[in-house]
Parts: C-alpha cells; sequence; structure tokens
C-alpha cells in the first residue's frame, strides 16, 4: 500500500498533514511525499517548508493519492504536469482524494465529473464553476474518490478510509494513539455555527476569501 | 510576536503542525521553525522532513515555545543544547507550550517544577518519573505553561491559546477558517473512550509503547 501526498508551492500544511498522521500509521503503509522535483516545497504561510522526497515521475502508481488545498489552489489546477500525474495516478489508484480547495485541482484534472465532492466552504463557487456541485458534507464518498472540507477536516477523512481500508479496530486504534478526542473551546467551525458576522465578513471581500480559503 | 516551533530527530509532525497551523494565522505573527542546525529535519514515521529555517541560536526569545514530542523524546530530552535554548528562550517567553511528550522534555529542561501539566496518555508514567504529576486534561494551563495530550491535542491548545492571545473572535475566526468542526467517525480518543481491549494492548507491551506514543 503506497499513498503518495502531492506537494506544490503555497499549499496548505494541516491540509497534508493531518490525514498523513493518521494513514501512514496504516500497518504495511509506505507513504511518500512528491512534488514536480524533490527538495523542499514551501506552504502558504511562507513560515514552512516541507521536504518532497520523490519526483512526481518516479511514483507513478500510488494506491492512495492525497492532493491538499491552498489558498493559491490554481498553482497546481494550471499545471500540464501536476494534471497529467493525477490523472496516470489516479488511473490506477484505489482512493483518489483531496483536503479543502485540493478539489478544485482533481476537478481541473477532469476526475469529479458527475460526482458528488466537497471543498473549503469558501470556495463552493469555484467548485461549481469547474462543474462539481460541492456538498455540505465534511467528508463526501463517491466511490473511489474522497473529498474532504476546509483543512482540518483531512483528520476526519482520514479515519473514515483507515475503516474502510483495515476495519474499525485499526482506525479506533489509531485515533486512540493521536489523541483524537476533539474539545474546542468554541464552537465557530462551520459558517453554519461561526458567529453570523465573522461569516459575513469572511463571504464578502474578494481579498479575504483569496487569503483565507487554504 | 514570535513564535518558535522546536524541530529535532523523530518529533511527530502533526504536534508541531496542528497548532502551527492556526497559530501562525494570529494577525502579527511571525513563526519560525528552529533546530540545532538549519535543514530537514526528519520526522518519527521516517518519511517526511520538515525544514527548520533558522538554528536555536538565532531564536533566543521567541514571544511563544512550542515542543511538539515524539516517540523518541529523549534525543532532545539528553541534548544539552537543546534544553539550554528552552531554559533561555522560557526566561522571557509569553507562553512555554508543548504537545505529547513535549513536556517530558520542557520537564527534563526544569521547567515544569511544581506546575500542572500533562502528556500523552501511554506517557503519564514517564512524566511522573520526572517529578509532575499529569492531569487527565486534554490541555492544561498553569500560569504561561500549557502543555496538551497527546498528537492532535495539540489543535484545541491553539485554539484556547488564541482566545487567551487575541480574543474569542479571532479565535473563532481561525477555526471557521480552518473549518475546525471535528466530526470523527469513531469516539475512540482516548483510553476513557476507546474499547478496552485496544487499551490494555497498548498499555501491555514496552515496544507498543516506544513505537505508539508520538
Amino acid at each position: 500500500m503506497q499513498i503518495a501526498v502531492l506537494l506544490y508551492d503555497r499549499f496548505t500544511t494541516l491540509d497534508a498533514v493531518g490525514p498523513y498522521e493518521l494513514l501512514a500509521r496504516l500497518p504495511g503503509a509506505e507513504t511518500v511525499f512528491v512534488a514536480k522535483e524533490t527538495g523542499p516545497v514551501r506552504n502558504d504561510q511562507g513560515s514552512l517548508a516541507l521536504v518532497a522526497d520523490r519526483t512526481l515521475a518516479e511514483v507513478p502508481h500510488p494506491d492512495i493519492v492525497l492532493v491538499p488545498g491552498g489558498p493559491d489552489a490554481r498553482v497546481a489546477m494550471d499545471d500540464p504536469e501536476i494534471l497529467d500525474w493525477l490523472r496516470t495516478a489516479d488511473a490506477t489508484s484505489t482512493w483518489t482524494t483531496s483536503v479543502c480547495t485540493g478539489s478544485l485541482i482533481l476537478a481541473s484534472a477532469g476526475l469529479l465529473k458527475d460526482r458528488r465532492a466537497t471543498t473549503h466552504w469558501l470556495a463552493f463557487d469555484e467548485l461549481r464553476a469547474l462543474g462539481v456541485e460541492p456538498t455540505g458534507e465534511r467528508v463526501v464518498f463517491d466511490g473511489k474518490y474522497v473529498t474532504a472540507a476546509g483543512v482540518s477536516s483531512g483528520i476526519d477523512m482520514a479515519l473514515h478510509l483507515l475503516g474502510r481500508i483495515a476495519g474499525d479496530e485499526t482506525a479506533q486504534t489509531i485515533q486512540l494513539l493521536t489523541e483524537y478526542d476533539p474539545q474546542p473551546p468554541y464552537d465557530a467551525g462551520s459558517p453554519e455555527k461561526a458567529p453570523a458576522e465573522i461569516v459575513a465578513y469572511w463571504r464578502g471581500g474578494d481579498k479575504g476569501r483569496a487569503d483565507a480559503r487554504g
């Protein structure tokens, strides 16, 4: 079982690392971070780089493809080399997955046609513009295509996937070992739950949206 | 406001990246990943390296110190250079924080003496051996010292910190933008909630513990 996590300039770190931390604990899994070139890939905040250990060409047939989002997902959406790799990998993958605006990249590669999918709540219109109607769910399964909502939702996606791949006991074990027993001090994690004025502010401005929807 | 995230060989990635993703969004914050030497630092799973952009010596006085854990936290607990840096940074920090077995490192530096603190549930005995009684809470504040339980708990810690530093509205905004609205498909994230046989298995073996308590 090979898991490939795609990196590209200005990706959102937790989109990649949240599900990675859980999926990589799958017994027998080999996880590899891939990018157009090996070496450091800088994130959206600019303050952290993750190292891609393999080029896209070196990992043509992963079992699981994981595509993180980023406020500049267009970096990947407009890159023929990345889109070609996604189509090639998807042709033989068991699961093709994304977090946040990563689904915009999958859609740009033509992989979400006529599928149910989701993305960051601030990117719903962009997903629609690519011909995919976003659902309001946090994690969406449609066949082998799994898309998660914004940033932290990839952790929930990983638990769902672990259950499907290895069964409830393995998924629960990994939840226990990563102590994923969320106790946020606020209940503001979705536009339905957050204070209305905060939601309205971020829905309002193009600048805010572009900065925010990693 | 400068936030320093400590890296050392075999750290647990989500311990560092979970709180980083939220804290780095604090308006006006500068976040920097530090290690004994600049360059890639490989994680506990071996499949990912994060880049330290600054040496410890270059960042002597961060406002927030964040120490991730790892199954080999002893790498840092036995390193005089890291412990010296922690004591120096702590002397002027506003907040000194840890996730998972990171608190064992803070305790080794002598920073948790007579304080309330926590760690990964599989490391309670080790924290006790360092003279600190672990509480059963997910996030523990004692003055400027903030310690979180295993791996994913650093995300909750970051939300608490954001609220204290910048107020509820900023914390809620960052929760909304990272869409932290947890919906795990299982309720097995703590030893009190997970199936008893899974907990017993991991409590049982030294090998399991050493592998697991990142």
